[in-house]
C-alpha cells in the first residue's frame, strides 16, 4: 500500500511555506506541484487509493464560510493520505457567540493542528491567519480575493489537455468583479505563459488587473480562444438587482454551441461548479466532450492532495 | 486483526450490482447477504469490531433527507470495514442553491467514489443515480418507495428469532400508505416464505399490493401471528389532520400487551424506530423480552456491512 | 509508532467506570490519570501524534446541546487513539421529532459504542445514561452541574505551572450561580489541597458550596491568590436582564492588568474559552505570559486521551 511519493520528489528549497495566493510562488514551484499531482493521479487510479504519506498529521477545515463541495474535497484529499481531519464549520461554533477569528484559530492550534484549509467571506483573513499561526495555511476562498487550489485545479487541468499554456489564449466569461475563481486564475494562468481574457458585463468588470485582458465584449473574448471558462453567477445578487436579470445576462453573455464556435476547434470548457444550467452556459454543454467540468472536479483531488503534501512534508525533501 | 470473511464467501455470480428495492434479488442472493452477515455478527462480537475489507475504498452518503440514525448506522458499517466515508447532506450543501440531484452526484463521483447510500424525499432518486453513475447504489430510503436495508435487518432479526421464515404470518400494524419500510418488508418477506398482513384504518392503506394481505381489522391481523411489527407514525401528518386523532388510533391500533395476547404465544414485537411511545405501542412493551428494537439495530450493523461488502468486493467473488 | 503507555501504567483497582463528577474519584485516582497525560503529552509532541491504543473501539461523542469546541476536542483526541468516532448532534436528529434521550442512546449502544461523551442542557442525564448502559460514559457539561473533564485539564494546567497545588489559593470570579465548570473545580481543586475562592456578583452566586469559600468581593478573592480564573459570561442572560448590565460587571469584576496586581506575582490566569474579550478579562491578558489559556486547551487534548483509555482500556491494568 505505499507509495514512491515521498522517497522520489525533491524541492526547490525556496517552496512558499503558506498557498494564500500566489504571491512568492513562481512557475518551478507550480511545476513541481504539478509533477506531484500527477503521481497523487497515479494513486487515485489505484482500486486501493490511499496512500500513507500524512499518517498522524492532522489537517484541519475551517469553514466560516459555508461550501460543502470544496471542504468535502479538501477533506477526501487529506483522508486518503492518512491524515486525520478536524472539521470546524463556523456556522455551528461560538463563533456566533462573537469569539473572534483569532481566539477560535488559536483554540483550534492549541489542540494540535499540523495545517489549516481556510475558506471565509472576509478577504484577508488566511493572510492574518499564516501571521497568527506557525503552521501551513491554504487558502480556500477568502471574499472575491482568492481561490487559488482552484486556479492550481483549472491550470492542471488545461496543461492536460492543452499540453502548454505557452502563448495560448484563456477566455474568462461573466461576473468578474465578485470571483476569487476570477482573480486567481488571473494570477496563475498568466505566469505559466497564457494569455487570460476577462469578460462580462460593465458593471461586473473590475477596474484593472494586472497582466490581463478586459473586454465587455464576448465574441472578442471567445475570438480563437484554446479554452473558455464560464464562472458561476450568484443569482441572489440578481435577485437584489447587483446584475443584469437574467434574460438579458442570456442574451450577451451565456456560453452556447454557437458561441463556443467563434473559439479555436476543440477548446475545452470549464466552470468551477455548481452550475446553474441554461444560465452561464447552455445545458448540454456541460456533457459535451469539450465539457472539462467533472475532469476539474477529479483533478482537484490529485492538486489538493498535492498542495497538503508539499506544505506538510515536502518543505523538508 | 483480519478476517477470513474476503477468502472464504462465495457468490452467486449473477449477483444485483444494486440495492435499490427487490427487483433483481432472489431468495439465493438474500441467503448469500445473511451468511455474510453472520459473519460480520461475529467481528462485532469482537472487542475489536474492525476488519479491513474496505480499506482504500470511499463510501459516499448522500442524505438529500436528513435522516441520522440510519446515516450514523451506514457511516459505522463502512468505517468498521475500514473504508473512508464522505458525508454529504443536502440541508448543507449548493443544493440549496439550485443545483440537480444530478450535478451533485457527478460532482461527488468525479472525486472518487466507490460506493453511494442514498437517502431522499423523491421516489426513484436512488434508481436515476444508478444510471446516472456507474457505481453501486444502496437505496436507504425514497419517498414512501422503497427502504430495503431495513427490510432486509427485519428479515434477519426475525430469522434469528423464529429459525424460518416459511409459512410464518407476519402482520405490519400503522400507516402503511406512507410507509417504504412496509413496501420493502411486503417486497421481501414473501421472497423468503411468509405471509404478510398489513392492517392501519382505512385511510392509511394503499388500495392493493401484490403478494400480501390487506385488512383494517387488527384482530384478523394480529390472529395466530408469529410476529407483529408496529410501524411509526408521523405526529406531523396528524397534525395536519391526515390521519386519524391520537386517541382514534391509540383505540384502534396501539398494539398492547392485551392485543400482542391475539398472536402466537412469545410472537417477537418489531418496530423500526424511532418510537413514538404510547402511541404505536404501549410503551413498556419496548423493553419486554418480546421486542426486538435493539436486535433490530445491532443486526442493521451487520446487514449494511454485508450489504457494502457484497456490493463492493463480493461481486469479484 | 506503538507507545509504551499500555505496558507501563497500573491502576488502583476500584478506579471509577464513568467520569459524570468527582463522586467516587479520590486523590489517587486523579494523580493516576495525571500520569497518564504527561505520557499523553508526550505522545502529541511527536511529529506522527497518533498511537494505536483504541484501535477498534468507538466512542460516541452525543451532544444534545452544542460545543464544537469540546466535541472537536474529543473527537481529536479519541482519534489520536485511533478510535473509531460517532457523532452525534441532537439538533440534526429525530430527538426534535420527540424521541426520548433513553431511546436515542439505547439506539446508539445497539450499534456497539465503547464509550460514550454527552452534553446535556439537562442536568443529571449522563448520570442516567450509566444506569441504562452498559458501558463508561463522560460527562462533558450536563445543565449548570458539572464539567469535569474542564475541571481536570485547568487542574492539570496549575500543577504544570505551580508545581502542587496543595495550600494553593485559586480565585474563580464570574458567573458562578450557572457555571458547571465552577461547580466542577470547585470539586475536584480541594481534593488536590488547593484553597477555592469563587466570587461574583451578589445575584450570581449560589448559596452555598461545600469546602470552598464565597465572595462578593474581588479585592479579597484575588488577594494573595496563586491563580485566578475568569469565567465566561453568558451576553444571551445579560440581554435578558438576569445579569449586571456590561459595564456595571466590568466595574466591579473584570480581571484587569491592575487588579491581576493583587494575587502573588506571576499567578496564572485561566480562562475555559471561548472568551469576551474585554468583557471577563482585559484582552491583552490573554496573550500576556501570565495567560494559560491556550496551554489549557493543549492540555484539554492530553486529558481527554488520558480520560478516555482508562475509562476504555486502563481498568484491565
Amino acid at each position: 500500500m505505499g507509495t514512491g511519493v515521498m522517497e522520489t520528489h525533491t524541492h526547490s528549497a525556496e517552496q512558499p511555506k503558506h498557498l494564500l495566493d500566489f504571491q512568492g510562488w513562481n512557475r518551478a514551484h507550480i511545476e513541481s506541484l504539478f509533477e506531484t499531482a500527477k503521481m497523487m493521479q497515479e494513486v487515485l487510479s489505484r482500486p486501493v487509493k490511499k496512500v500513507p504519506a500524512l499518517t498522524g498529521f492532522t489537517v484541519a477545515t475551517v469553514f466560516f464560510e459555508p461550501s460543502t463541495r470544496t471542504r468535502l474535497s479538501f477533506e477526501l484529499a487529506a483522508r486518503r493520505m492518512s491524515a486525520d481531519v478536524l472539521s470546524f464549520s463556523g456556522a455551528t461554533s461560538s463563533m456566533s457567540k462573537g469569539e473572534s477569528y483569532k481566539d477560535t484559530l488559536l483554540t483550534l492550534d492549541a489542540m494540535g493542528i499540523d495545517a489549516y484549509v481556510i475558506r471565509v467571506d472576509a478577504a484577508g483573513v488566511p493572510h492574518q491567519a499564516a501571521r497568527w499561526l506557525g503552521k501551513p495555511i491554504i487558502n480556500a476562498g477568502d471574499g472575491w480575493r482568492a481561490h487559488p487550489t482552484q486556479a492550481l485545479l483549472d491550470a492542471f487541468s488545461l496543461l492536460e489537455r492543452l499540453g502548454s499554456l505557452e502563448g495560448r489564449k484563456i477566455a474568462i466569461v461573466g461576473d468578474i468583479l465578485h470571483s476569487r475563481v476570477a482573480r486567481s486564475n488571473a494570477e496563475l494562468l498568466p505566469m505559466l505563459g497564457a494569455e487570460v481574457w476577462l469578460c462580462g458585463p460593465a458593471t461586473l468588470l473590475p477596474g484593472e488587473l494586472p497582466r490581463v485582458r478586459l473586454t465587455t465584449d464576448l465574441r472578442e473574448a471567445l475570438h480563437d480562444a484554446d479554452a473558455v471558462m464560464a464562472l458561476r453567477l450568484q443569482k441572489e445578487r440578481m435577485d437584489r438587482g447587483l446584475l443584469p436579470s437574467e434574460p438579458e445576462y442570456i442574451a450577451g453573455y451565456q456560453i452556447t454551441h454557437e458561441r463556443l464556435g467563434w473559439a479555436k476547434p476543440e477548446a475545452p470548457l470549464l466552470h468551477p461548479g455548481p452550475m446553474n444550467r441554461d444560465l452561464e452556459l447552455e445545458g448540454t454543454l456541460a456533457e459535451s466532450p469539450r465539457s472539462l467540468v467533472e475532469r476539474q472536479v477529479a483533478n482537484g483531488q490529485a492538486v489538493r492532495m498535492a498542495v497538503l503534501y508539499h506544505l506538510l512534508v515536502g518543505r523538508k525533501g
